[in-house]
């Protein structure tokens, strides 16, 4: 079986936005025994939609579309599909009637055009979207098999995975190719390499490094009849590389550096609390972005100011020598890890305090410059940081090496 | 003119990496007034590399390609390229001494396939590569011109933008495509269509909604013959717009929600503190996103948990009615609002509480299910909200959503 996906939408070929769906939907066909030969970007221009369609329903089993399904004129992909299949367009009412519900529900008014969303080229199954209202199309016709689901963030993933896949393992049947990552966090790409110098010249599986922030990816990559098969290809490869890196792998696949840490807390029966400067509650944020967090996080600061870092964390004790070294201090980075972990009574306390630039919200330290703290009953330990980047970039790696200085402080434990 | 985009490299295809650097070459295009009409991407297949450059050449003016310039056999560009003009490969004996010597300077091992990169179409001028071994490709035969620029990160930016435009301004025959996009907030997709019925026909310049979390985009793009020209077309409709919309729209091209928010805040003199329950600090994060967000924002809690809701807030004295009503309340959103204005002493004071799922972190109240409260002066409100989407979609929405009544709030007064 061959496939081709097409991204529809001017905005793409402007280069406004960029486009991940398609390498999301390029992974689910390789490992649905799929193959894909090309993907393409295309407008919102109906001859163009409409020619690459024809071209690609002649050379190919699959086509799979992503975008052009919203409400609006520019939206044509359902238009382009019938026309290329020699379908028509009909109305679906049942849908139409749940979209008005739903924007009922929510006190939106209903325009007329929304109506677009409630038709389907008549060889078309609609696939649900519990996520939006546009649903997805799947039609069959002349041993053809068209996919249509929609650009949004939040609908695209839900409905390439859960309903769009088991239809492509189903039709797919060939060769797979599988792959696990292995993410690795304190150690660089080139050190990695050296140290795997050995088995990076192995073809089946292969190794492939990525360089990611402050962490590195290992591709390992099978190719077998089965995801089954591929696994234990992938099997012996994995324990060799952890066997090399130890510790420094943290996880695998999506897993994230704070998936881990959260993870490694529950798992010890502890828990951490934040006082983030610089990072202005990105910490926070990425440990409770795990589900189940609250077992390990049960509240944090964000003190930006030097006030803030005096009242909230009452450091009136230390508050003559705290202005004196600055917010932006060993000094301060030891305080506030203590005085976290002390007020929300936590097992750690992480503290981060920085100059993240471009201007300096916070005294004349240069850009960059961070001091990191983790407390725990034994004391307290902060270590000197510069980063390099911009804004988004230093607070990114601060947020990182603080969940890394963390967790090597626990697998000491 | 007319260009199209290839991406060579069956990592591509198979979704191991993601494709960037398509996005920044449309960008160039757009800027430089070449049309671009498609983008491909295309695995390391000879016959198919030159079947797809063959269709494209005999339809536009450009072909633009990235990637598969490396030594190795995989990489075939080079290859492609000079079969589809039907040119001769040839080696440019100074090119070679230069990788020699590079390969020397670094300790690295001369292997014969180096030399692939020394190589290039008959018809191929040379673009120098200051930050790599493959030089880049500029082909001009038969009125066609054909760019070959490298795959890796460090080197495709700088030969795309120093090198490559410069010759695109000139070839690109004058016209521009130039966009700029209103940003707006709290009208959905289809009313802000039927807002703008009467301009959205018009074609220079074309006006192009699209939906992002929780906002709109309204892109407008004008192709003129400068982008002084294009500016002086999009002007008087951008007022138009504005005179429609009124203050929904909050911001232009890459001004983000938080950004129009610290402006406000700044602008009026006033400052926020936040006490965020299910997005965990993602607020506070978002405002200290922004370069100079100490002047309104000096600090938060995250309150995760129903203990420290009491003890960080200092709640005591509504306990009782708190723990009864539960975390993901109406009541406890109000207290928090009340709470965190007092104790950081801001103007402002928000709260978010909910339940993001996809475990219930906090009680019995349905995913999605979220309270936002503003504080000021005058006193709290309170709105209720039902989110849906991913856990990660939830946390997004909801501080979007937090965001625009702030906005609004402070619009108001």
């Amino acid at each position: 079986m061959r496939a081709e996906i097409v991204g529809v939408g001017t905005e793409l070929l402007l280069g406004q936005i960029t486009d991940t769906h398609s390498a999301t939907m390029s992974r689910i066909l390789a490992e649905c025994g799929v193959e894909c030969r090309y993907r393409h970007t295309v407008g919102d221009n109906l001859d163009r939609v409409v020619e690459l369609f024809r071209m690609i329903l002649e050379r190919s089993d699959i086509l799979i579309t992503i975008g052009g399904l919203g409400p609006t004129e520019d939206d044509l992909t359902r238009d382009a599909i019938a026309i290329a299949l020699g379908d028509e367009l009909e109305k679906v009412p049942e849908v139409e009637d749940k979209l008005k519900a739903f924007f009922a529900s929510r006190n939106m008014r209903w325009v007329e055009s929304n109506g677009r969303q409630a038709t389907k080229p008549t060889s078309a199954e609609l696939i649900d979207n519990p996520n939006g209202t546009a649903p997805g199309l799947y039609c069959q016709k002349n041993g053809k098999h068209v996919f249509a689901l929609p650009g949004p963030r939040g609908e695209f993933d839900p409905m390439a995975f859960d309903q769009v896949k088991p239809v492509l393992e189903r039709i797919g049947g060939g060769s797979v190719i599988h792959s696990r990552v292995l993410r690795v966090i304190g150690v660089g790409e080139s050190r990695v390499e050296e140290m795997l110098k050995e088995i990076m010249s192995s073809t089946n599986p292969t190794i492939a490094p990525y360089a990611q922030p402050m962490e590195m990816h290992l591709r390992i990559t099978a190719k077998a009849n089965s995801v089954l098969e591929a696994n234990e290809i992938i099997d012996p490869m994995e324990a060799k590389v952890r066997s090399i890196l130890g510790d420094a792998v943290y996880g695998l696949n999506t897993t994230t550096l704070e998936d881990a840490v959260i993870l490694l807390l529950i798992e010890q029966g502890k828990t951490v609390a934040t006082a983030e400067s610089m990072t202005g509650g990105g910490l926070a944020a990425r440990f409770t972005s795990v589900s189940g967090a609250s077992a390990a996080f049960p509240g944090s600061f964000v003190t930006y100011s030097i006030d803030t870092k005096i009242q909230m964390l009452h450091l009136e004790s230390v508050e003559k020598k705290l202005r004196k070294e600055g917010p932006v201090s060993e000094f301060a980075a030891k305080h506030m890890a203590l005085a976290t972990r002390k007020i929300v009574g936590t097992d750690y306390g992480v503290s981060i305090t920085g100059n993240a630039g471009p201007t300096s919200d916070v005294d004349d330290k240069p850009v960059g410059l961070t001091y990191i703290g983790i407390a725990d009953a034994d004391g307290v330990e902060v270590t000197e940081h510069k980063f390099r980047g911009i804004r988004s970039d230093i607070r990114l790696r601060a947020e990182q090496t603080a969940l890394r200085l963390l967790r090597e402080r626990m697998m000491r434990s």
